[in-house]
């Protein structure tokens, strides 16, 4: 990956409009299937296709398409492979992209499936914590905010888990990581917090996610928990020199502009990863890497 | 047709990446305007283009288009025409496509006008016929369902009617195919039944289509016609061995899935011969077939 | 600008699908994103890519995208500069384009930020002037119709200005132009009229926009003032025989169809120049002319 980002990059680390690997997906076509809306997830899969040369057929007007004429999720990924090369699918129910794999000959990528699995962020986090601290193992990584409805921190976890990283769950009490994911961890070695402060000065990784509001009924618990779980200027003083603060996006109040200048703050770059994770992936499933 | 089928896939017969005619419509692009949604008709049309080498501007969402601001059709193709080759145009009003090809100095291809015609699905449709069975002649074939509101199935009589098929119109006695399009038929030699089961035995091709919930009064009647339309693979013990199932997607009960694995279902395949027709038409009408 | 034209173009004018520049933009990306819908000025961006070889990545259901989860312009801007080589902007609110270039270092076009400009649509406009007329000096022309509400005759107004144009400014009372715009104008040399009929002979440019019917309270005072805004075969006697009428489109009732056969219906070539000046704007703004 490393080897792909420079040859692609210009001397800045910015990806310019043309590199060696501009045309390595010519005449292929992605058909790009949202049954929810994800503009930044969507967007980075339509660019990654158009930067090795590739087609997209996009499909994200779900109510206005075949499947509100009842055609099952089995026959719509079944039409699309008639008429592209690869499928990218994000769908609301969990377990949608194993269950349109089934039926298809083709490579599926899932973007998503409700509460389930993210698995190509889970891949440009870990990209991105190796790309900004040089390595996946002898680390301490916080996840914070809404552990429990975040698929990305669910397939974080899973992910993280594999390598020698130490996590830490952190959130507030109502919104704690599910056992579910708890008990497909193969290390016990996690802590659980309530507060981002006890773990601030220990951290290497700061992986932040939005709380919102519509999981909460009293609106004052609300406004208490918001205001912990924000990365301010001033907050960060208190962790170490050397980390970095990440962020799927998009973000609300959980961290303050402010911060952005900071070199710690690595979640545009991040997203920039994104595109080229999703490069790669494309490449590869398509026999082309 | 059949050797543009051949030059362009694999030895499976699948469609791959890359192929010779991958760069012959490079430079061109096609304006896709689709005043009613339909999934499969404009990702076949895009796919198509992209397949050979060409781009896409897509107007779907026409509520937020000029056309709410109060502009004619007319208009709406002309500023089209400004900027790309070639139209596709699909429309809720019987008669559009050849009320917007009047003011057109390019290519129009109409991809459904209301109740009225659906030429590239009936070549499409005749395209498979004559891919699965060898021939476009000395056949019967049934077209079943809702023959009354369904533009495909009128499209589809009035082509074969040019060939020597003999029809078996096979529908409710509600949803039977109108008199105009009867009286377009250039032979007789069509039966009318209301049963698939006088039919079955005789066919070399069933056409199903979907029967709508919408157009009934009585939910009972529709029930009970919903049952008596419908291809399982009980049903099928009865027709011949050689013959082929059609259907011009989405389905919902009219085809039980598990007939899907028989080799006489064809829809899958027709659909596949969507992408290869619409290919040879953009070809054509653009000067490069 | 001219001579990118004739080498676009055949014989007769018209763009036809491969040309010299057809890969010019190769490898590029665009990143289109409207707030706001608009067929016309996202389809003729896209399609002015889309004819120098670059791709095109689309954002404009923004009530499903990331902006409804509370994201700022500045961060989704940001995202898809991780993606993309160059932007264009359509908003709502005025300022808006700037506000989002300041945090940018890819290049942003304004494609219209509410009441504010519409730079590129005044860059069309100048060019057809100049293309029909043969020059951008020594004219007389005269905006019409709703002068008050029109971002396009405001950010046009502001660049006629800087030649040596005499204008002519006809509304209806209530749309006049605003004085912010008139204070901007280094020339005072321009009439204020209330009619078409009192600058119809002298006119070398007619420029006419649309009144929208929502502007007014009495339905009887909005019948008046249409009918003594439109352009009519009849009313055109009075013109000079050789001057032009343009239009930003689409039109309504202010220009009747049966005068678009006459040469000095402009309007259609007018809007065919979009597309060749939005070609110009992006390959000079990705430094490729």
């Amino acid at each position: 990956m490393r080897g792909l980002r420079y040859s692609l990059t210009s001397s800045d680390g910015s990806l310019t409009g043309r590199h060696p690997l501009q045309d390595l997906l010519k005449g292929f076509v992605l058909a790009s299937i949202f049954y929810e809306p994800s503009t930044r997830t969507s967007s980075s899969f339509e660019a990654a296709m158009y930067r090795l040369g590739g087609k997209v057929v996009s499909i994200s007007d779900v109510k206005s398409s075949s499947v509100s004429k009842g055609e099952t999720l089995e026959d719509t990924v079944r039409t699309l492979q008639s008429y592209c090369d690869i499928l990218v699918l994000r769908h609301p129910e969990v377990g949608a992209a194993i269950k349109a794999a089934k039926v298809l000959k083709i490579p599926l990528l899932n973007a998503g499936d409700g509460a389930g699995e993210h698995p190509t962020q889970a891949l440009l986090d870990a990209y991105t914590i190796r790309s900004e601290l040089g390595r996946l193992g002898n680390l301490r990584v916080a996840l914070a905010g809404d552990l429990r409805h975040g698929r990305t921190v669910h397939s974080l976890a899973r992910l993280l888990d594999l390598f020698e990283v130490r996590m830490d769950f952190v959130s507030p009490d109502t919104l704690s990581m599910p056992e579910s994911v708890l008990n497909d961890l193969i290390s016990d070695d996690y802590e659980i917090h309530r507060t981002l402060e006890t773990v601030l000065d220990k951290a290497d990784v700061i992986y932040m996610t939005r709380i919102q509001k519509e999981r909460f009924d009293d609106l004052k618990h609300y406004e208490e928990v918001q205001n912990s779980f924000c990365i301010s200027p001033e907050l960060m003083n208190l962790a170490k020199p050397k980390m970095i603060v990440m962020h799927p996006l998009p973000r609300v109040t959980e961290i303050d502009p402010r911060f952005d200048a900071d070199p710690r703050a690595a979640y545009f770059r991040q997203m920039e990863n994104g595109l080229f994770v999703r490069m790669a992936l494309l490449a590869m499933t398509l026999g082309k890497a």
